[in-house]
């Protein structure tokens, strides 16, 4: 991946509040996400967020100043319809990216005219970014898997197969809402130790998972796999997922066929897409615990060994009911960094997913798997910051948590920051739990 | 559900073949698929499978007489889309089932017109039903969860949720195909007993999997539950499902997070869906095997009891390359039932999956689980009739199989038969296996 101008830390914008420092989406950023004006009933259209704008590209087609070839890119993007970006590959959103960052740089001739194509973020709605085919939940958090495999199999917390093969499973897509939606608790079958059957009631372990949501761009042919060389290729961009999960849902319902209930009841997923292209500067090489064999041919390629991980720091806010009416501000409860926490590249879990032949389609979607670090306050869920239940987190208002109550607001933020680089981030991943049907 | 006058075995179609016995369609069955005339660029259209006919409803709106009320349900069928039919539920399809059923009886004044509609079936392609959206593979084959758990717990085949639970697992739905497409044979990760390390190369244990598809209808919003009393509302149709395995993927992946690359190479779907409608008066009571608990109080309901399962009578036959090249035809290797082989009913299944509020939407597909009955000769796969590979099963030419092999096409077929109705059929589930990419 090469850094390009559109990287320049110097370069500014004549959007005033792309330039602010603590901004998530200045110049050098440019994701993409769906939206319309708030409470109209507009039809979607893709928008680029810059500082505390967004640059509407249904607006921008007609008002801007485009080549045939970047208008042929719009066009799909104004009618609301990413994919077709997305299946285009990198061919077709690097030129994109730098028309975009021309038009938005300080001094561009475009300004008069884009000037009134911008929206207030403040004033949007921001929907998925586009409909998610299949989505697939990785397990790529090394940190995460020996902690959690710790409770079950305190000898033996990493299975063996955890060295090989990239553990991933087939989630549910139609539940994957964007940030800001709710998320009820989940009833479900729930069986103690020592209980002779099962009960079925409201989850008492309702919990979060850090995660990263790897979006796919162009897809390949059933019976075609895609080799590790060529797979970050098939990667459009990054966003924050949170995969609310069911902790007491689990571990009865998951024999021998894997997570299910305890996982679809909704999945938060942030709603601005941010791109390889913006993501080049932070690229790093995968922190893989020493001692660990090498992977086989097929995910093995140096290139995405020196640099193939995202150097993305990520942070778990909390704000509960109480402290909402309180007027206390959200609180951070942990941090991990993505290139320390995952065991596999985005690469390799492309190309593990298409080994066998599976076609991948513009639009699906790749979890991450849990991002905790190695230290306890870098875990990526509360099951791991409260040591499966046992030990409770206290808030500063005095409120204490092993899992998530009714009303609790949890956030997910992301950036990547460099010597050299602008800083970018990811906006928010946000819901708040609402009780259980009764 | 009612067994109306559609059902009577008396009824004739002026379509000649529909009135033949061993026909899968005859005028009492009438399933819905999408297609067009094999080797045209046609839009694809929903058609209505009639002896060795297709009534083509676009053609068919256009020059048969129907109410305004069943215009606007034939309207989106003419262009080939299902699922504004599946989501408006049994109260549009019955009343549209009727109509057709009038119009196709012997006798009918809209024989003429419609006649001009019609299409051989041998000069269709028809591709799947709808676009699935999510695909959920359930476990309900008691009698297949016990031969196979036997294989890897002898003492303790039947883990303890399976009482419970209807156990599932979300499957991949980019790679679902219609009947008669061919499958790739995967390469994978596969590690013996005793090697240190896995290798990495095509299946040596490619399997099938008899089961049932359960089309989705109406769905649920998110975060709202479907009553077990309401669930069956919430059923479209019925095809059969081909859930390809690889068996030496599959154990060393599936651990702690369920089948993956094991499943998502192919999944073969019948393309006539077989309507709820059709279905009623082959419905029975579930043979939940004795001792049993009691399905918890969201499970349960004396109706879905007492008829909730589908009498189908399941084969599966196997045709080799070497029996093709020497003109010899397919050998029927299992045959099951669909009501003994299953513990869980399709009405279990959809009110389980939505129990957390996990949304269900039109055109998501449900897959059975293997549906093997209780005798070895009742096997739902390979990997049962050839007790995990020891045994191999001896052909008419003398061709042994402990596993599927390459060239080998594998067909399903389904059909219902009791006293005082008409037979319906299925048609065919069949693939045939191509060689791993080297």
């Amino acid at each position: 991946m090469t850094v390009d101008g559109t990287h320049d830390p110097a370069l500014r914008s004549w959007v005033v509040s792309a330039n602010e420092a603590d901004t998530d989406f200045p110049i050098q950023n440019l994701p993409f996400g769906r939206l319309r004006r708030a409470g109209s009933s507009d039809a979607w259209r893709i928008g680029v967020a810059i500082g505390d704008q967004v640059l509407d590209l249904h607006a921008a087609l007609a008002q801007g100043q485009w080549s045939a070839e970047l208008a042929a890119l719009l066009q799909p993007l104004a009618r609301g319809e990413l994919k077709s970006l997305m299946a285009a590959g990198a061919s077709a959103r690097r030129p994109l990216r730098a028309a975009l960052s021309d038009a938005l740089r300080a001094g561009s001739s475009q300004r008069d005219a884009l000037a009134a194509c911008l929206l207030p973020q403040a004033q949007c709605e921001l929907t998925l970014p586009c409909a998610i085919g299949d989505y697939t939940d990785f397990y790529t958090g090394i940190h995460h898997a020996t902690a959690v495999g710790k409770m079950f199999r305190p000898d033996n917390p990493l299975l063996p197969n955890y060295d090989w093969v990239p553990i991933g499973y087939h989630g549910r897509s139609s539940s994957i809402v964007p940030s800001g939606n709710a998320i009820r608790r989940p009833n479900g079958q729930a069986k103690g130790p020592s209980a002779s059957a099962p009960v079925f009631g409201p989850s008492e372990r309702l919990d979060y998972e850090v995660e990263l949501g790897f979006l796919i761009g162009p897809g390949n042919e059933l019976g075609t796999p895609i080799p590790i060389a060529q797979a970050e290729g098939h990667l459009f961009g990054v966003t924050l997922f949170n995969d609310w999960s069911a902790r007491d849902i689990q571990p009865w319902e998951y024999q021998p066929l894997g997570p299910f209930l305890s996982k679809n009841f909704g999945t938060t997923i942030s709603p601005w897409v941010v791109t390889l292209e913006a993501l080049a500067p932070f690229r790093a090489p995968l922190q893989r615990p020493a001692g660990r064999p090498d992977p086989l041919p097929y995910l093995h390629s140096e290139n995405n060994r020196a640099h193939g991980a995202f150097d993305i720091q990520l942070e778990t806010w909390l704000q509960t009911a109480a402290m909402r009416e309180e007027g206390a501000a959200a609180v951070r409860i942990a941090t991990s960094s993505a290139a320390e926490a995952g065991f596999w590249t985005a690469a390799q879990l492309i190309a593990h997913h298409a080994c066998g032949g599976c076609n991948l389609q513009p639009g699906d979607l790749l979890g991450s798997g849990t991002l905790s670090g190695p230290a306890p306050e870098q875990a990526g869920s509360m099951l791991e910051l409260s040591a499966g239940g046992k030990k409770a987190i206290r808030l500063p208002n005095g409120e204490e948590r092993t899992f998530l109550r009714d009303g609790d607001t949890l956030t997910l933020r992301a950036y990547c920051e460099r010597a050299g680089a602008r800083r970018i981030g990811f906006g928010e991943c946000s819901g708040t739990v609402l009780p259980a049907v009764s």
